[in-house]
């Protein structure tokens, strides 16, 4: 990597760096202006990508502390890719290091037969990290525009009354997560999206190593070949599902995924970005408390 | 009671019996213009009273067993009150009688730690009845635009960033509400609101008769007098509420609590009326599993 890589000292440094990932606002955005081999023209060196993400890793600890401390900001990070485009390593890649006590992933599989006798946001509503927490979301509410939509006939298997499943429910659902994802917004939740964005020729050639290579025999889903065949209609969905919920506060990272230590780096250097724009500091006593504080000081001292 | 009492058969008498307490529009409501010792002209005789409000258990146990089996709707019900007003006694009589398998209640009181590092609509939701279940909510999300809205000092203490509590906020929080409710008639639940409109003079004599009688000391809470002092602001607050959240698919009825007779059975008409409105059968089978059920028919018979 030379010397472009950002500093975590620098927030407008920081902000650079990701500009051209992150989508704030969907009017515009086509997935086919995002190129999944970017690197920005850096080339990777093992040893410095490492050492990157080690940094990383430190300073997102650091912040992960002060946002405990404080107690009034969540954080809610949410995964949504094809399959094998590197959801599980990023998570374990930026992630691992910091405090568990402050940090739970939920991985979202199909939905059960009690999640799917509520309505489709109740099962990660109730998931949701408390505040001072940093929640991970692999995969989301977001399935419900995305497989669902692809594949209409799951729609049919959720028990809706029929008479509201309409032409217009694919709008209607973007419509109710934008407003559900402004509403947590405003209650203290900050959201970050991430689309693991990995080309369709990557992913034969992930797929073909899970096949090829015996230790990754048991991540191989003989159904993932099948959804290759569906790939122009998720991207359709997800161009959607990201036009309709692309906000500032809630922004998604359109990240290239061919190369996993360019999205590694993206996705931490884009947490840590976005999680300084929040006030985080540790709490502070007024002047009476910190009397009052010195006062139990010399009663332990004198103890 | 005279023959003003409306029929379980006839829909349309229902409905007509209710409209004047059913606000499925906020645009021109004012709680002034709403009598609490309204009664229709209609006069107590218990003998009749207790008479209908047993066909309507009658009436509701047979539309909630249809609910159960279709399960795809779910009915989610809606008390606030102002202390006294009588929800424990209307949510008593008016659900007694119906299959608990079917109905879950639940009361909210003041919100726990865990509840307040989590955004407003969290406990709620995570309590939503199941498709085929009827839900009541003895007070609910509301209380966050009535009580918090009254004594701000509350809202101070709910851990929210401090950023984020602005001047606007409970318009935003009414404008979250209303949009939670959409999204959840949507994907199937059936919402009906009660605001149980008692006068202040009646609340006094009721707090004065649970001081009164020793067996309803223990109902008597301090707080309800003070309570009594902000009166004029519960009801600006209550008649915002009603105003920002009445939609036809989600109405709000502001019912005369003065006698208690006459609002259960204004409770009990609207829940009656508003689940008379959903496409609610036994699941019928088609044709091919029809012949699968009579061949299974046979081969029990021969058994």
């Amino acid at each position: 990597m030379s010397d472009k890589t950002p500093s975590f000292k620098s927030l407008s440094s920081l902000e650079d760096f990701i500009a051209p990932y992150r989508v704030s606002s969907g009017d515009q955005f086509k997935i086919k202006h995002h190129d999944p081999a970017d690197t920005q023209g850096l080339s990777l060196e093992k040893g410095r990508a490492r050492d990157f993400l080690e940094k990383g890793v430190d300073e997102l600890s650091s912040i992960q502390e002060r946002l405990y401390a404080d107690n009034r900001w969540s954080v809610l990070l949410v995964f949504q890719a094809m399959d094998a485009a590197g959801k599980d390593g990023t998570i374990k890649h930026v992630m691992s290091g910091i405090n568990p006590q402050g940090c739970q992933v939920h991985s979202f599989k199909a939905p059960s037969t009690e999640e799917l006798d509520h309505d489709f946001l109740w099962r990660t509503h109730c998931r949701m990290p408390e505040r001072g927490r940093i929640g991970i979301f692999n995969r989301s509410y977001y399935e419900e525009v995305l497989v669902v939509r692809v594949h209409r006939e799951m729609l049919e298997r959720q028990g809706l009354p029929p008479r509201l499943i309409g032409k217009s429910i694919w709008d209607e659902r973007l419509e109710d997560i934008a407003a559900h994802e402004r509403y947590l917004g405003r209650n203290g939740t900050r959201i970050v999206k991430f689309f693991l964005n990995v080309s369709l020729e990557e992913q034969r050639r992930r797929l073909l190593e899970r096949i090829d290579d015996p230790a990754k025999n048991w991540k191989f889903d003989a159904k993932d070949l099948d959804e290759r065949g569906f790939w122009k209609d998720y991207m359709k969905a997800y161009q959607a599902a990201i036009r309709a919920t692309a906000t500032d506060d809630a922004p998604w990272y359109v990240v290239p995924a061919d190369q996993k230590w360019f999205a590694r780096l993206v996705v931490m250097t884009a947490v840590i970005t976005e999680l300084k724009k929040l006030d985080l500091d540790f709490p502070k006593l007024d002047e009476v408390d910190r009397e009052k504080l010195l006062g139990m000081r010399e009663r332990l001292a004198d103890d």
